[in-house]
């Protein structure tokens, strides 16, 4: 009996909902009741958050199921609508705000198995909502192609997981965000009602599963774009200054003749956690990790001279399953790396305003000496240049918490809260896109999708969950 | 006897220089001083320009000499210091401001025989200067790359031509100008001393070339830095307004996730003279001509249709020799599709300012209605999305001319004045870079090198060409 099992809550299948007969309805398919599964599938890495650890300890599913296939995902939703059963979609589990962590218990849709390349083209994939970013990418490179954005989690996430809660990543910087248009070509999904619907959303349309966490359909398929697969060299170049890191990346980030995958400047002591690539991180120093095409090497590195920075890694970036890759330290995996060694942290999800970029850093830098340790990624949005960053905090109490958030949103620099449940209170504008909350009455009307997480939504149907 | 012959003034050997001694000096590299050639070879397409078409039209080469190789090259160099004759390197002769036009005369380095790719790996190419641009790609595409961005005469000129002349083109949307960091890795240039000197420019140096007109230094190779050659898709859509051709053209220029090429929207009645696209062309419509990736053109037409544009014409780019592609309807091929059919026309080159672009191009067109027809390319600079544009003008006087040029600058929009001989009168700033004209003294002490174009110059050596 592991660990897990022996400090878990009673999790045997709650009495509020007729498992039992969903699970006739669902014939072959298959679940599983196993309290540690149940619980260690009911979890994501929210817990980098120490408020929503608190709030979602104890969150589980009562029974895992794991269709094969389309039809098995319509039998679940058809059973589910009928019994009025919640259905949580799991993919990756790779988030970090209980994306799929069963607010209400229910069904856990595991949609490991779904996991096929449907088809390709040159610079376009069809893929199932399952299949793993790393597996993707590695059937699309011998074509020529790669996806153009991941998370830095990609070793272990899901395409569909990262569609339904993601906003971007490394390749962001290149192609901007999820949200732009073109980077989602189309989705299918599978709706929750007496008779489930199959709905193919083609281009704009696309957007109304983006970043809503399953709760607007079961995605079972996404048509996405792909960027040719360039040679990348991973660099870590190291400043005196984390001011001029960020300068530099700026300037790299705005030289579109130079280009590059990944710019993301880290303040020292960030990078004394860095255990595989400590010795390429001068004590004291800021270092700037980054991904740049090998045409433009040489680019960049005239430009580090004229900064004044140091080279101190260059190597191919090398995909395989086996190694850490460098970028498994920026975008969250900063925090993470951080945890290893230190436990009471915490972080922030922050816009830096595209036009003050050093100086709101710099700022929150002098405010917050030694409590706040900032890093930052490029990013595009809205086709200008500007960095989002996931500063890691010394956690002492949440009002402390809240404070720091608000010096940061005095400075222009908008807050995406990563310490709470709803879509609503963690997007940066506090409220679910209009076109997702209409849209969610027509495919959920009883609202059993991900419970909980769409704040805004209030069912119109009668028996609809409470 | 060609007309062109008839017409010519008289064009033996100027006895300004001494031809014949530098003929024995050169032995057995390929000479002609037929007349019709010289006359032929020495012009470009200043006559764009009335006048430029006035002031260049008598000035002629005397002798045109076409090196194999840079042993060739160096050789001439030698020749031309120790006779103190002109040497004007002519590419594809595809420019518009006389850049080949040798205005003392002189040897006129004809490049198209140095045409040869030396190497090329991954996202880079190395070619000798007189390689064609169209023979690049072809060689280059079967290992999935293609030049970064070339001019609308890509089927004619040369690679070196356009580093030294040139400052984008199609591809500028995407990868900015040619001197953005990164768009040139590298230049191999020949100096004119007693005894020339072969010098290799890397990086940020390689810029002493950029657009110098051959003033500093000859050109003999250039590692070029390659885009991953995807399947381009020529595309016209129409728009009963202008503005809206322009708002449209930004919206899809801004969206990070739709790769483009070329967007350039056209104002009637220019597209009345697009012969071989004319039926795509409705009548009395503005048009946008584009070149988009085929993976985004699903994403094009959705946004096409929210800004309630016509799609006209939607074909694969095909880049054959044996037809007029798209791209030769933008950028100056416009003005030559209006020559055509309208010799009384000039054209001007100007840069909209990136946060005005639709208002300062909608004032424009309500003060000159009917005398200014605007077309825009949009392009980055300094990492900002903007247009440029080459206005065609139907020409009345040169002080109407300077009149129209000063009410564009009233209005912010930047203008590289193409009916000017210098680089600093052409420039948008009205200088030549510090860096260049300091190299220059060291390349071309005597001022040999294209001598007139840059006028800042003054040498300081004693047997200067005055």
């Amino acid at each position: 009996m592991s660990d897990a099992t022996l400090s878990a809550p009673d999790i045997r299948p709650s009495s509020r909902y007729p498992i039992e007969a969903l699970l006739a309805d669902i014939g072959d398919i298959a679940t599983s009741l196993d309290p540690a599964d149940l619980r260690r599938k009911s979890r994501d890495y929210y817990w980098y958050s120490p408020i929503l650890a608190t709030r979602l300890k104890d969150k589980v599913a009562d029974v895992i199921v794991t269709p094969r296939d389309e039809a098995d995902v319509i039998r679940v939703a058809a059973a589910c609508y009928r019994h009025r059963v919640p259905l949580t979609v799991r993919g990756g589990a790779t988030g970090n705000y209980g994306q799929c962590v069963p607010l209400e218990g229910g069904v856990l849709l595991d949609m490991a198995a779904m996991n096929r390349i449907e088809w390709q083209q040159p610079g376009i994939v069809r893929v199932q909502a399952g299949a793993k970013l790393f597996d993707i990418d590695a059937q699309t490179r011998p074509l020529g192609w790669e996806l153009r954005m991941h998370p830095s989690t990609k070793r272990m996430a899901q395409i569909g997981g990262f569609v339904a809660g993601g906003s971007g990543g490394i390749g962001s910087v290149t192609f901007g965000g999820m949200r732009e248009p073109g980077n989602i070509l189309a989705a299918r999904i599978v709706t929750v009602e007496e008779r489930p619907r199959v709905i193919e959303l083609r281009g704009d349309a696309a957007q109304k599963i983006s970043r809503a966490y399953g709760t607007t359909g079961i995605i079972t398929a996404l048509e996405m774009p792909l960027a040719p697969a360039l040679p990348w060299i991973d660099v870590i170049v190291a400043f005196d200054d984390f001011a001029e890191s960020i300068r530099f990346g700026r300037a790299i980030a705005m030289a579109d003749g130079v280009v590059k995958k990944l710019l993301a400047p880290i303040e020292w002591p960030l990078p004394q956690n860095f255990a595989g690539l400590r010795q390429y991180c001068p004590d004291g120093k800021a270092v700037l990790l980054g991904m740049i095409g090998s045409m433009s090497i040489e680019s960049f590195e005239t430009l580090l001279e004229a900064f004044g920075g140091t080279l101190t890694y260059k190597a191919p970036s090398e995909d395989v399953l086996t190694k850490v890759p460098l970028y498994e330290h920026t975008w969250n995996h900063c925090t993470l790396q951080t945890f290893k060694v230190d436990r009471n942290i915490t972080y922030l999800q922050v816009l830096y305003p595209h036009d003050r970029v050093v100086e709101s850093a710099a700022e929150i830098g002098a405010r917050f000496e030694g409590e706040v340790m900032q890093h930052l990624e490029f990013i595009r949005i809205n086709g200008l240049m500007t960095a989002s960053g996931i500063p890691v905090i010394r956690f002492s109490t949440p009002e402390r918490l809240y404070e720091i958030m608000a010096a940061y949103e005095a400075r222009g620099i908008m807050i995406a809260n990563p310490h709470v449940l709803t879509l609503e209170d963690g997007s940066r504008y506090k409220r679910v896109d209009a076109d997702q909350l209409a849209f969610k009455h027509e495919v959920d009307p009883l609202g059993l999708l991900n419970p909980g997480k769409m704040r805004s939504f209030v069912p119109r149907s009668p028996g609809a969950l409470q």
